[in-house]
């Protein structure tokens, strides 16, 4: 929406409000005044909805006015999320109208579906699941196998990836009902640890081998998910059907001149459940479309991230636990002179910058926030 | 500040230099202008030193301007850290003259020999470690086998428990050369656990129990802590010997009146391995001096934590997890109907509360910060 | 089946095919061809069914001629517990007549009902819950909420713990239609851990901490036995109101004489959730009802267990990964010279001596067969 | 053997005793009679060492006539493994004559200079070390970074995986002094998961990417494997150099036509250290030569697996759970019809099948005896 849109909207009554409804105008003036930005957060009982409180509460620009599960009646969140016991917040049912931008983190196929309700609020959406990420309306049915009911909105949202689309985020943030796709988890690794590669036309044939901690696939209790099946235990899942290797492949491939990497195409994608709560590492396994060097790759992966806060190639290959409940993504790559391959390996907190923290990144930069905003937790180890 | 920096400073007359000591007046005076206060870390590469890094890096009031460790010099925290990739703080092997607080995560009896090394500049000590946390000085011997050297300085020291000693740590911080013994992980989550107990002169006799993880063992390989030792076991150990047995019948046996809870003296005390990286519960088991009722129980916690900010009485048994990497304490206490017995039991972080940021909120009450100032981070969970 | 249904069936020559029923001619004459015993596992698509499976498939001396569970028709046992991949045997709904005993793990309540049903065909009954642990039928509704439908079996059925009634469980087996009922896995390990103490009269005061990894739980999903939930942390659960105390207090209060452990009365019962799959570690605090020396309390012991093959009095504090699945109990006891107190440490696997493994050896005393068969596994460690 | 009936073999000066050497018809005679094998183990105070104790104690057809570890003097093997604390053996530093094989866990290099001592007392070696498993002297350098000093012997020594090499194994056991390499631990779990693969020359390009337990790296203290780094963690090592490779290799080459599989040369291995103690799984992603079918896969591992009692070909992705303690491996081979890509995933205990349990598997090809003897312990989980 335009401003002039914007304003017409205002003369034409339709006060979206919450009793303060949010323009353009208003919003300018609200952080001119540095008043916080009110937001909700929507699927609030789940993993990261936890984590979207643990983090946006004690964020210095950011007031909550709204958690909202289903059947919620005024539910405290301490009783919901013992770990959050001395907060006083409490989970409804409903959306305020009050609310200035929304964090959803609900399953695939339920944003989709309801995205006037928030958009006709000017809120701006910050959607966790995949019903903005992916371009392409073909991929829903493919990989979510539902048929996307806005495919029109597709090509207007953004994908909540701010290494790679700050400046579509920072564009969409100057206009009210901004929707953007916060990237899933396995993607976020990936294409991280891969995107410097992709840019230079690097990447002739892919294997992409990724291990998960169980937080990823939520709080509901499923069989194969109890301590007792976990713990001592690894085995692979979602074999070549894992729903993130769209996003690999859109973002991967976009990177890069046309048919520059063969190997982002069909992508060999393995994720893996091991034993602990939190964390990703994915190891690219990538043959390359010419020799390289050591050097050359360095400078690809400094060009890439050396300015980048929340991104930091290491000298030795990282491990989950070195960036546990942070912001941090850390990669490290290296060609093999034995056999001329590149290997890179990325590691994050799935429930942080896999998911809640890069969302509230992605927001930050949508509503002109300093970037790192609430995001400064420094990793927890041991 | 660099060394040139540091000249002209020194030059100008401005006192924070490195080798100014530390006054009454001058740290009044900075205190009035809102300087951050300087610290350092003593003890910086074990897993003690670094949580205090990972805390007080984002401590608003303070400046860390040196850290410590043997026989480094100028090595990248980072290095030696590697969840610390971000900082570009640096390990020396001496600690600066500017510090005004000195951190110390050393073993039993390597701060109590040296001791005059910090009083003579100035410096507030704050000792994580055992060497001030005990009042007799026959508990040193026989309970951490050395002679205290300074035994003319354990009265003045002070138990660095501020739900217990918050006046005499703001007492003590009105002068320079404060010195302040933190408790240990156990001895905290026993003594908050129990406290309201001993207070009212309930506890006729003590068992407690308690269950820690590995972290509190420190960072140096050990073969009982391998991850192949740990893993799917549990174990007792330091049975009837644990050096914290001495903090708890101390600090218990100082609440109530003379004599009033004869069950402190001898505490059955047994610590248990689990496997696990961060937190200690412990079940306090006590045969009343009389009958309670739950009522009085509950009047008797609330009177004892409600206005405290990290101590949260909980309606449900609590988790450690619902405390990991957080300053706050949790308890929950019930009379047994059935045998008339009562249970206390406390869950902490034995990295946080339990020993680093417990430190820190000693520290904040002896220099007139804010006592939650750095330590607001919410726990991580799951 | 009735008794003269079984005659006839004899009197007809139908011996030993897998419609005969059981008698005890019958048996006795196939032991002595050395046939093995034909047994049947209900509730094998459990944990405790599984581990069941796992040790008799093995028995020398067994065959393995049902398994059961509700709705099965066939289903490959393979297919439920994929670790028993190897197997051929398939789970139906029914128990076979064939069986001559029938071990039962099934949920409080679940067998009471049905015992006319095992006790008809001339089973032995091996039963894993708690339907004939107590003798006490007052003991039903307070610890497990329903009133038991054969109060009259109960004085008849044998608890089964070998190294407590090994002389009942040898009589028992000279009659068709035994009832054996298993122990607790919490139960196991308290009562051996003390049990030398309460036949000396030694117990005053009794506080028993336990912990115990998530296999005692069960195989059916719950939120807060999800991987996430139970990881890195550790909780008190069952508090006050745990089942297994009933059995503690009916069985160590048979020993010693009328009295003379006062201790063993209102027993203060605690257990603990930790992250691990097996094992049950149980701490007995006991306060003495008279001063004790260590002589005494190795003499106690070394008595009550030289001569056991499954129980170990262990010079050092055990783990319990010492025992992991394995039939081996190991307990450790000292008095603590300090306040005069005894603590008696026991270790188990909650699946094996907890459970599936005690509940064999009890069948094998029972059956005549070498108390040992199907038993002697080591632990397995690391 | 019982007491009097050693007594009555030393009487009638069969020297079964400790000087007597071992010759072919010696052995021979003994295994008419059926006499167990008399064995010995080297490293027994190391991980792999306690799992032969575990292993061969219950092996119906071997006695264990020496436990031998460095400076040890009689030593119980229960002081040292506290699992093992039924056990009555003593260790040793010297390997007895008497023994007729000897099985060696041992660091690499440590066997090759001493394998005269066992040779020349007729001795079977079973070497668990690399020593003897790399047929190309110059791998040693190359892998291992020592000159093997007896490459006169690696054409001759058989590498001990029965389900590519089992004639010769049989074949080298018809003479006394025979040398077995049983393979490692990754190399086992690579090698017979893509084997099928390689033999019909499949393999076109190849990634191997594992991930294992901490037990493979032993017993000795290392600060990256103490708990509090492992756990919450995974990481990957050995990166572009793990020793393993030069197995992989070698073997995989052997298998199909010269050249058939271009993939074997360069492999991309890549190994993952997670938070468990035991378990390995490699997932072997392979581009194929040609175009392939499930069908034509499933008949290849059918070929191959069929009749094999260790290895079986599930329908369901393994998990390294389900072969715990087990001598069992599982694999699991599918064609990605998106991509037309092979995986073949592998799973495999380090310590039994990827070690212990192999290598007396081989031991009993070698020695004649049934090849499951003292193998049949069935899966532990959960």
């Amino acid at each position: 929406m335009s401003a002039s849109e914007t304003e017409a909207a205002i003369e034409a009554g339709r006060h979206h409000d919450a009793r303060a409804p949010r323009t353009a105008a208003a919003v300018g003036q609200r952080a001119l005044r540095g008043d916080p930005v009110r937001v909700a957060i929507v699927g609030a009982t789940g993993y990261v909805g936890a984590e979207l409180v643990r983090l946006l509460a004690l964020h210095p620009n950011v007031e909550i006015v709204g958690l909202v599960g289903r059947e919620r009646k005024g539910d405290p969140i301490a009783g919901i999320h013992p770990h959050l016991a001395t907060s006083d917040l409490k989970v409804f049912d409903a959306v305020p109208d009050s609310a200035e931008a929304v964090f959803l983190a609900l399953p695939h196929g339920a944003v989709a579906g309801r995205i006037d309700e928030f958009l006709g609020r000017g809120q701006t959406v910050i959607d966790l699941g995949p019903d903005f990420r992916l371009r392409d309306q073909g991929d829903y049915p493919r990989w979510y196998h539902f048929d996307h009911p806005r495919a029109d909105l597709l090509a207007t949202a953004v994908y909540g990836l701010p290494e790679l689309h700050r400046e579509e985020l920072a564009a969409v943030g100057r206009a009210p009902g901004a929707i953007v796709g916060a990237p899933g988890c396995y993607a976020t690794t990936t294409i991280l640890a891969l995107a410097p590669l992709a840019r230079a036309g690097l990447i002739a044939d892919l294997v992409v081998d990724a291990k998960s901690g169980v937080s990823g696939a939520g709080r509901e209790p499923k069989a194969d998910l109890q301590f007792g099946e976990v713990n001592e235990s690894v085995k692979a899942y979602g074999i070549f059907t894992h729903r993130h290797i769209g996003e690999i492949e859109q973002e991967l491939g976009a990177l890069g001149s046309e048919g520059a990497n063969p190997g982002v195409r069909g992508v060999d994608f393995l994720p893996h459940l091991i034993p602990m709560t939190r964390g990703i590492l994915s190891a690219g396994h990538v043959r390359p479309t010419r020799p390289v060097t050591q050097a050359e790759l360095d400078a690809l992966y400094l060009d890439a991230y050396g300015d980048e806060r929340f991104v930091t190639v290491v000298d030795a290959p990282p491990a989950t636990k070195h960036v546990l409940g942070s912001n941090e993504f850390r990669v490290w790559c290296r060609v093999d002179e034995r056999n001329g391959r590149i290997l890179a390996i990325g590691v994050l907190d799935n429930l942080v910058k896999g998911a809640a923290g890069q969302a509230i990144q992605a927001f930050n930069v949508v509503h002109g926030l300093p970037e790192t905003a609430g995001l400064l937790q420094l990793p927890l180890a041991p």
